[in-house]
């Protein structure tokens, strides 16, 4: 929805029917399915139709780069705000699907991708910055970790699996909610780099919070048999060239909780929410 | 999309959701296929949360009742207007799909469904009427032709078929250009009731215009092998009691004519475009 998940100011056509096919190959390679076709819903505002004319040839184009069938969709007239619905159809083999309901206590938590760069872009852009570019392109040109998804879907070790697109800490506690069990973050474990560190400080933000509650990473937040972890981590870091991130484990209970130094730690934290709706952790 | 195709003023929750699933339904039937799957994606303002969660709840016990099952979606917020995106997944037997672009010249053009009727629907509720029930229905509840796609697509005598969305017109000359032929509509065969002619002429609209280019009926448009249209006809009405509506038929050439009273007659008519461009035929 323009102006509220993108705005045309500082997304050019590419950008977003990049985004617009990337966030939901997100969501295909986190259940480890391998994606097929794709359908395209647009509504568009008539002083739009030239950007919009520009999507929909590169979304196709796209599509077809990426082997996937474009096989339908729909284009309507909306009033002033251009509107993008797609939908993906993939395959995978049944007992290979990875859900959001099956993570163990004692599983350890772990993230495929960097956390809050696209948060970090999305502000560089909001604000019209010329620097901080390494950040605006995992914002406006996110990569679905597809074939990394596919690669985990076949792992045992792998016991639940979801992506990360409203933030570590939403979609953890979503992780953890429908596992019926409790999710503890490790701070030391997010370990930000140190240009991390001073982009966030330049921009005034507090880097552990947007590592925390960033949204639009699409990244995959896995929960892994602690006794299967080790060489399975050497292997990913081996076939996809970087490592899984651990940054915590699963127990009994619910919600979130953090550690530091072997200490709880409470955090006022004001995470992503579709509506708006504020939550404290 | 929310003042485009509707307005909340005159579709209350449960409408809105009959609407979406049928003007989608009506695809699939189009193709002579049978419906298995549906995914539904809202987008809603912060003012609509109590319309859109009547509208999610209506929407999903539909599915149910008619034996679809809803595997997904998306819900997300929108800054002023509702935006819903349907996508629904059937299936046909290959040999069976029916298709727009395999229609043969002698081949009878028919109409299944009222034409015009929406049309009057959408003018009484713009203008607030408390009469025309008659026809409001048909606008805000269309029901789609599910089991007529599926038997007309088991017919050979059908040789190529479509749903008609944006009005007669506009849709048959898809139709047309798909197969690379023309059609003839011949007027008398439109043959409006008495009632119908009334009611337009209330409204001070031209009868056989509204017909010609109201939009939203979703009905089916079929072109007819001639030689099996009689017995298929009687089969038709007998099995679904009511009558297939012969219009025209498909001969060479392109674009659409009409006659009258066996006269080639020249029409000036602005049917409906989703981007208001003017044609005139």
């Amino acid at each position: 929805m323009e102006d509220v998940h993108f705005c045309t100011s500082y997304f050019d056509p590419l950008s977003l029917a990049h985004k617009a096919l990337h966030v939901n190959l997100s969501d295909v390679a986190a259940m480890g399915a391998t994606p097929l076709f794709v359908l395209g819903g647009i509504s568009i505002p008539m002083l739009h139709q030239e950007y919009a004319k520009e999507f929909l040839h590169n979304f196709a184009d796209m599509c077809e780069n990426t082997g996937i069938k474009l096989i339908g969709g729909d284009i309507t007239a909306s009033r002033d705000r251009i509107f993008i619905s797609v939908t993906i159809i993939g395959v995978a083999r049944t007992k290979a699907i990875k859900y959001r309901c099956t993570a163990k206590p004692t599983n350890i938590i772990c993230v495929v991708g960097e956390l809050g760069y696209a948060h970090l872009g999305l502000i560089a852009c909001e604000k019209s910055l010329s620097e901080f570019g390494l950040y605006k392109k995992p914002f406006l040109r996110p990569t679905a970790k597809t074939k990394e998804g596919i690669w985990l879907a076949e792992q045992d070790a792998v016991t639940c699996m979801m992506d990360i697109s409203d933030g570590l800490l939403v979609d953890l506690r979503k992780l953890c909610k429908a596992s019926d069990a409790k999710g503890v973050i490790d701070l030391e474990l997010l370990n930000p780099s140190i240009a991390f560190r001073e982009d966030c400080a330049i921009l005034g933000l507090d880097c552990m919070d947007v590592m925390l509650t960033g949204g639009e990473d699409y990244g995959l937040l896995c929960a892994i048999d602690v006794e299967k972890l080790h060489c399975f981590a050497k292997d990913f870091a081996k076939i996809f060239g970087y490592p899984m991130k651990r940054i915590g484990y699963i127990t009994n209970g619910s919600g979130i909780c953090f550690v530091n130094n072997g200490l709880w730690k409470n955090k006022k934290l004001k995470p992503f929410s579709h509506f708006g709706e504020s939550t404290e952790f």
